[in-house]
């Protein structure tokens, strides 16, 4: 609950070494007078603006930055002609959530459960990427669905689990995800993020998009007794329940019958988790083409 | 239930006039005297083969078929040099189902409900073209689906309901329908089919197959409670309920905030058969890329 | 899922044996020169009619036969006088589903269930013929009631488990019967043998009786949490439901009350299936007339 | 709850006029002078017994009484010969709830009840006494069930209603039917019986029986989700659950069809009661004999 | 259900000891002439009334007294200046239940369930006065709910349990228990009780009390599928449901918890029962004050 | 999501004026030399302490506060001597929550719903009270109930409603409300308080009583069916799930039953949110003392 204290522009101070998120404003690709190419670019947050430059640096790399993208930033700052500037080691364009390297690192490690899809160190990134790109090849045939908003919810739905679970050593249940589970936990840390954003760029994170969000991590479950406290209600929410289950069902399915090594018999045990056995049929190669 | 007597191959005889499906064999692409190229080939049932030929036929038709193909054949048979043979003025590539074609116009006319999602003439059409759009893409990303199995099943999932809805002037459920419903409908057509195919063939539908085919679309409703007798027990049945369910809710989610004139609220009336309200929401333009 | 071929009369010859079924035509009881009795009768399918001459026959067997009766016939064809005849070895009167031999053999063979009631050798059949009994006792009390059709659904409701378990050896289920379900191929069936007897008699099976059969087979188990994809519509179906569950729980509770050899206590232990206990009581001799 | 004190037979005076309920003892049939015949009997209670005499009686009546029958006696208390004598008007061979004449008249008159099935004047007698015939009638194929058991509480399992329901002018809801509801109220007037049969009679009332009674009526319903305490947990509370059903819904499903005077649509409007439509069927004669 | 017969003032004769309830009428404290006190009383039933004296008794007592009271007498009848009066070694005011010591010794050693909360001998009565005292507390919060009603509720709500459980030896259920349950059978002791006081006091027992009574006993559960025949329909009965819950829930937790000795988790092992598990928590002391 | 931001102690200024919360240090009473009591007290938060005077102040208000206590400060900042030190016009001791007077406002106009119970204008207020005042008297009864967790948690439970509903002219849900739902939100502005006192003493918010509090509002609805994400877990979280209910359906009842002029029946309308109907009773003095 205590991230460490934010360094905005108008407390930086000459010396001072630097790793933190700003934002990106006007840039320029130079050529020095030995002709090597360096980027030269305005970097801001709520307080106010610095420039910063980065020797050395790439056609790509400074193709990739637009104007309000969110990059982290490594170097040091120096007073230069009377003003403070920024000389950067390192420039890394991120998405809001990737600002938190905690984070991160335990979102790319977190299972998406302990017993059921995905239950193994990696499984819940595996779990959101495959459901990212499912999204995104499923999205040009519902046009009505607003992309980035889906995108978002996919990313987010569960990004409670890496506090609902422990998975250290035993893959089990934290005391908080017993206790408040992971889609309350999710909405609190999208609601931290948002603060966050808020913080850098001076400007309210916007109410909609925000309630959108939030709406589409409680109701990913789908029903009340599935434990989503608010049913879908936009189509986003409603696409993302249906992807999640999808991707998560097809996963425990194949996993279960490809597990199963008892030739005897067909179908595998009952499945108390699934209430049902799963047919694992005979010889399997039944290609038919009508 | 009657359908009209098939023509085979061994009864076929000079000077008939014949609009009937068969097997595609051996084929070649031939110039006759002018130039002019025409297509040989053999076609065959259970009964035997004969020799066609279809003048002026262009190379793509010729490189579109393949050695058992299902192909609806129209001419006439003439007796030429002592054996009888067919000349032919049409020739299409169809998929075992669309051999029917009063089958072909209900489905392409048949809403996909009578309220719900796809509540319009040519809606389960849509829908199911739609889901096939939708399977094709997810197909790669989850490589243990069957692929021809989940296509064959998004295909055939609905379609018990061309009889149980009535869809002539009002959209209603026939007798049918309410008393049997469209997905024990759905299995008597496929079997149905299945016999009509194994009598073409002389060969057995392939029993591991046709189970499989009968099992999606007796569990794609995914519970008992919403009226399968059955759950889905393996991978395509899951994956054919989720991407069913995907659609169709999507669907009605867009259609009922579109529909909704009301601009006083920010919700859609309270949906009996959702149970539950939509968020229109206010301004929609919410953008936003982290 | 391939009957062997049918002999239609157009296509009988002279001196060939056949075991098939017909419908009875006109009929006439006569005497020989010696005296001897004898049947003389037409017999008729959708493709003609033949005469036929069963020698010896009694008058209770000629009395209880009628016009439009399925019968079994049993002989060779014959050419007497110009025109083909059949000289009967056996004539046996059948209903529309005792034609296939395999079919009996099973429906007599197959238990009702794999645990629950009638779960032995024969236990279907007990079952339907006590059902049928109880059918045929209570009808006069409920007139409104289409006896027939009560009675045809009572025959037909379980045929599909003749194909839903297995019971050469072990009880268990058999693929079919987990992925599709006795509900569903019963439906099935019923349609196949509603097929041979439109074939038999060149008409279509009445269309309505179809239905309400259909339904009364989907229907019996009475609601969606037991797998029934339709409830029952009609007042021969409900009647069916219950008539079922009477016969199905009474034998149940008995069985168990009967088996448990435990005279600790005067309860069974709790049983799964039923959810409940039983109770088996202390002294059981309690008669007492008010 | 009052009702009027009982007459004991160590309590009757000469002279005083009587209409009470006794025991038969002995009996005999005998002709006085005149050659007419008379019934002498013995008749008891737990306080004693009396000699009694009905004039100008039938042989009829005389072979319907047994010894422990419960008789209804009207007359006159006399001295004869230095002893109490009856001189009887009338004698009526009763079962223990006929006692009651208020009973009797409620009995007779109570709808079974308001909205659903039987739900006219009479019906709840009509009800009762249709499902005593079907008990009657189904009892000699399931021999292990306790006769006089089964046809007692089919008797009582409704008797509540009379207190539930209110049926003198409009049909509704008493409070006590609302609050207590006809299950523990038929328990209650069921125990009140059993204390006046025992207190009749002198010994108690076989306590496992009236167990099983009280069983059978507080588990009719056959689940808690239709307001039953308890299951069914004997062979005959599960039948009569059944019998019960059966006779309810098939009453209601015809009277729904039958006052259905629509003629455009093959099905009645939906019923929030039974929560569906019923069919209704087109041209309704069809008789079929496979 | 045998109770031993009451002595009626009218049936009181000379000499006779009596142990016997009766209603207090007029009262008065005397001295006699050695300046001792005693009370002088009159007790009265609906058969007519005596004059009773206690020597030697107290202020305290005395003043205890009102008339319409209970009270249970021990003494002796003597013939006194030409009547009958009662001269009495014990008076005790009770309340109606406790008239009938059996039931008092019963009430006072059952437990309330057998395995979940206050599963042990007296558990029942621990149960009881503390909702006895919960709703005193609560009482006055809710001025609108019948403070007599609600206490009189709480007492009875689970009387039926002293016959729904045995607890001789081992804790178990009685074969009534499972049959007919406490709720039924509570209702049963209620109506007895009523009968007995309306027996005493010549009048009928108010029967909207008594239907209020019977209907907190059997709503108590609060839904038909825990066991409740009907819903509670009044604010008393709603009261007593949660009530009820309320102390047994708590009761249930706080013991799953303390004793659990199981120290390597924060949390008690899965409770079929309740079907979760409890949070034992860490270190518990966790004061704050906002 | 913007709060204006808080004036820490380090930051002050002289001359400023100031309306901010600090923790209360050491206190002294003291007399200026005109006699009149003034109280010296030291101000804290996490960057330092400051010493203020509140002049003219009675005894009574110097007893209220503690070391530790928050308090709401009105006054100017002033160099004295060398230091800077508060002069306080006005001092108020708070809760945490109590710290946001917009929320107060809105807490105390509230309804608890807009529909059910305590739909008025300070109906949630209402609620929240009475609920503290029923959990204060029976906390003595529960001795292993954590009285200032239950407490807190009575507090909390509701919170999220001031953000739910819309209550300035017609009762309706918000955006957020339908969206998110007053659970969710709850626990947002639990941790927004738990942020604030954090910032504020510079100490992490306890940790496990933040986690108790969390799931004791996801909880409180005590199943999934009504919208709790999580079930009560802990014996403060059933406590408060039953209190809850309680208080709100005893209200409701109450009203209903108030509210209903018809005098033609003893019963209110079906109410659909209660399904159920309410028993008004017929004349309602029905006292009785057993």
């Amino acid at each position: 609950m205590t991230t460490p204290k934010r360094r905005f522009i108008e407390d930086l101070s000459d010396g001072e070494n630097l790793d933190e998120v700003y934002l990106v404003g006007e840039k320029q690709l130079r050529a020095n007078r030995q002709g090597n190419l360096y980027i030269q670019l305005q970097l801001r947050d709520r307080t106010g603006s610095i420039d910063a430059r980065l020797w050395n640096a790439g056609e790509n790399l400074f193709r990739s930055l637009h104007e309000g993208d969110f990059v982290q930033t490594r170097g040091k700052v120096q007073l230069f002609q009377g003003a403070l500037q920024l000389v950067l080691n390192n420039l890394e364009r991120i998405g809001c959530f990737l600002m938190d390297e905690a984070f991160l690192r335990n979102f790319s490690r977190a299972p998406a459960g302990i017993r059921n899809h995905h239950a193994f160190v990696g499984g819940l990134l595996e779990h959101v990427v495959n459901m990212l790109e499912a999204a995104d090849r499923l999205l040009p045939l519902y046009p009505k669905l607003d992309r980035d908003l889906l995108l978002l919810g996919v990313f987010l739905h569960d990004i409670g689990k890496v506090r609902e679970l422990s998975y250290d050593r035993v893959f089990g249940y934290t005391d908080e995800g017993q206790l408040v589970g992971h889609l309350v936990i999710g909405v609190e840390m999208l609601n931290e993020k948002a603060h966050q954003v808020s913080d850098l760029t001076g400007e309210p994170f916007p109410r909609d998009l925000l309630l959108r969000l939030q709406h589409m991590i409680v109701s990913h479950h789908g029903s009340y007794e599935f434990g989503s406290p608010k049913l879908p209600m936009t189509p986003e929410a409603i696409a993302l329940h249906y992807l999640d289950n999808l991707d998560a069902k097809v996963h425990t399915f194949v996993r279960d019958i490809e597990e199963d090594r008892n030739s005897v018999t067909s179908w595998t045990p009952f499945s108390q988790s699934l209430q049902r056995r799963l047919f694992k049929g005979n010889q399997l190669p039944m290609t038919y083409d009508p």
